[in-house]
């Protein structure tokens, strides 16, 4: 078995289990009152504050613990807006923030506010220009995640953060998934996290808040964690939270570890796409998070491929439309404008052995071979195999396509009816009737499938075919594609 | 050493203990994951709510776990005064809720609602009346403990949820004091409650809403628990919460040690006025919580006093002023009308040794004379000791007295300045005084402590004087006392 989605979740650090043990005895009283069972627990809590502050880089007293990274969110964004309510209620923040932030986003809005995303490029990076463009007078609030939880992308926080200081606009740095790695970096304002991404106990984010960062917290009152998050403090959880990150900071192997990881990942990057056909390994190759990589395979249904996984011994995660409740595929993958279909997301757990990920590698191709099988896929051939000169010939065959295109207005055309079909359907369906319209010949996809919008695109980008827009249609929408070659 | 406080935090069951340890390791993973480690944790989490659901005497899909007793609070009001939007904006609840509801209650307020506050007879209880009468068509919401945390009054809770649906009106229960000795009976539309009260863990509260009550969760989306509580699910707290609240639901002994500990109480109730002169003991003496006695001593400084029974190893807490960061009394014992000085909660623990209640009532009569000998209190003489016949005769005494007062509009008077100081020491100084005026005569007391406000005419009461009001001063507010004998 082989547990590879320490970006959901991380099992406990054997020293946040000790630690927890230990203050189930000793910290269980309010920390509020004043006889000794309360004290203890008020020298727990501090203990805790002050090893988190060090490991944020801040000072205790700019720490408090909220009872998850989500509600650390919502805090830390509800209440830097409520303190610079008088120089704006405009919110910044990068399409591929968690959800979390996005809707804290959406809630600002609904209460009146205005929000602008900022896009990024398809490694999922927010350019610094692009920010420094959005930095108006009213911004009140900027969020920026230190690194991609879906495909481990490294923001430029630090820069960001410069840029943000000069504007006088707080910014905010979800580091939910960096922080077990290392503090972040720079003159952020307020700084979000969650434990267990770290080993720590579920039941604890982190909230900081720079000293001088005007902060309103919102919602009701409540007395405890300076007014910052409501709720009789979980110390037992919170001490072995502070435990497990000590742990990690303590460890001269953190570094060597990350390292390590990022070798095996540098491996399953390199080797994926050699192993099976039509896979696109997404997400930057460089900067990014040491144990976290995802890549999306063309014809493919996610969470058919979850479940060979698992059987196989593999938890991954998915970022594909079938795998989430509502049918609609990530919002990241989507910002990046990549393939959405037959999504994995492999993070890798401290200290996962390197055969294990070598026997992901073998598993791997049986498996999106059976999954594919099963849904009929076209074989390799007309249009399946993408060869490097059809690639860095795209450029001049696309003038001459569309030349053929314009000319051919009423040229044969295919319409494949996918109404009702999910993901990778519609996909398959597409690539099957393209091999059967003459070059400069279009195809056009019915789908109301939400995943079609983002991966008729990326099937095109991936298979040199022309993307000719979307148009309206009685049901869902008609996508358009131009035989190339 | 004897920890008297489970009212605030309960040590955790054992069976917490052993439940919170195995669901570690079994439920550390994203129960929204379809891999093994998600569907073990979804599993668990399923399993707690069921349990919780029965003990809470509701289905389980109307129960939602929360960070804590405080957030379910928030979000159980906020979320149902929304759901009811059109009905109204006006929310009704007793004066002596638990600080979550008026806290709530309070950001209702700032956000444009309305509130009317339900006052208390003496003993803490509402009158079902009050409620009915207060029931109009345009009332969005009542709240109602089950029973008093601070002195342990149970609530007309049966008779009000049918008031409150006969009105068409939902009520909140607050039950986070009486859940561990049992369900909430009657017609309520949501419950809520505190699993570290029952000797569950601390991060894990419970909001029930039962099917037909309309609700609209507040705050930004998420997707857990039914949208009902954001952030990633704390499931192995969970399970211990709903362990130990099933050990308690199933063990034969609980409504035995329920009356053993009612027998505990009364034995306080009865002992510590005969024990200890100048003492109140509040809260209803037969329709409360098994568990739970409040009494109040005048000329003592409850600080002092906890720290003192806090040396000789019995940890309780306090509702005085001195004790409250604020430095303001308890809003319960206000709107009660009693003692705040001088002030002791007793909340015993499941199983409490009788040996240890004994020894406290060893020990009390000891601590409060230290720290009424070290604040120079009056010693027993005119006016410091309570005569039946006094109390009895103060009817018609209190007539002539006045009589006496309005001949003497300009009749001898003592002004005591106690600007600056705390409680108790105004209350100190006006029982010094009061024997230097003729019966008839005022002292009138000059201070800005919060707690004279309540305590003076507290005092009044107890030692059968007229309390003839207040007045501003420059500084405070001048507290006017008049001689009776």
């Amino acid at each position: 078995m082989a547990y590879f989605d320490t970006a959901s979740a991380a099992p406990l650090h054997p020293v946040a289990r000790e630690a927890l043990l230990a203050a189930l005895d000793e910290g269980w009283a309010d920390p509020a009152r004043l006889y000794r069972e309360g004290r203890r627990a008020r020298m727990l809590l501090d203990a805790a504050r002050e090893t988190a502050a060090e490991a944020v880089g801040c000072r205790p007293d700019e720490v408090v613990f909220t009872p998850s990274g989500t509600q650390a969110v919502h805090a830390g964004v509800s209440g830097a807006l409520a303190g610079r309510r008088r120089a704006g209620r405009r919110l910044l923040h990068s399409a591929v923030e968690h959800s979390s932030v996005l809707h804290a986003a959406e809630a600002h809005e609904a209460a009146g506010g205005s929000r602008v995303e900022l896009a990024v490029d398809r490694t999922g990076r927010v350019a610094a220009g692009d920010v420094a463009a959005a930095l108006t007078p009213d911004t009140a609030l900027a969020c920026l995640q230190s690194a991609n939880h879906e495909v481990g992308t490294e923001q430029p926080v630090e820069e960001v953060a410069a840029l943000c200081r000069e504007a006088g606009v707080p910014l905010l740095v979800d580091a939910a998934q960096s922080l077990p790695w290392g503090p972040v970096p720079g003159a952020w304002s307020l700084v979000t996290a969650s434990a267990h991404k770290w080993g720590g106990p579920p039941g604890v984010g982190l909230l900081a808040v720079r000293k001088g960062t005007r902060f309103a917290p919102q919602g009701p009152r409540d007395e405890r964690e300076s007014g910052r998050s409501a709720g009789f403090e979980n110390i037992p959880a919170v001490v072995a939270a502070a435990a497990a990150l000590r742990a990690l900071r303590a460890d001269p192997g953190t570094g060597a570890e990350a390292e390590r990881l990022r070798g095996l990942v540098d491996r399953i990057r390199a080797r994926v796409p050699r192993l099976v056909a039509d896979v696109e390994v997404v997400g930057d190759p460089v900067r990014r998070l040491p144990h976290l990589v995802t890549f999306s395979c063309l014809y493919v249904d996610g969470e058919a491929l979850l479940h060979e996984l698992d059987r196989a011994g593999f938890s991954v995660s998915s970022g594909s439309s079938c795998t989430s409740g509502t049918l609609t595929p990530s919002h990241v993958l989507r910002a990046m404008g990549v393939l959405s279909e037959g999504n994995v997301r492999v993070s890798l757990p401290y200290g996962t052995a390197e055969a294990e990920v070598d026997r992901f590698l073998e598993v791997l191709p049986r498996v999106v071979h059976a999954v594919r099988a099963r849904l009929g896929v076209p074989v390799a051939g007309a249009g399946a195999a993408r060869s490097p000169e059809a690639g860095s010939g795209s450029g001049s065959g696309s003038a001459e396509a569309s030349g053929a295109a314009s000319e051919n207005a009423e040229a044969p055309g295919l319409v494949v009816d996918s109404l009702g079909k999910r993901c990778p359907i519609p996909v398959i369906e597409l690539a099957k009737a393209i091999g059967e319209v003459p070059v400069g010949g279009t195809v056009t996809v019915l789908s109301d499938d939400e995943a079609a919008r983002q991966d008729i695109p990326a099937w095109c980008a991936m298979r040199d075919q022309e993307y000719a827009g979307e148009r309206a249609a009685e049901r869902g929408a008609a996508y358009v594609v131009r035989r190339r070659a």
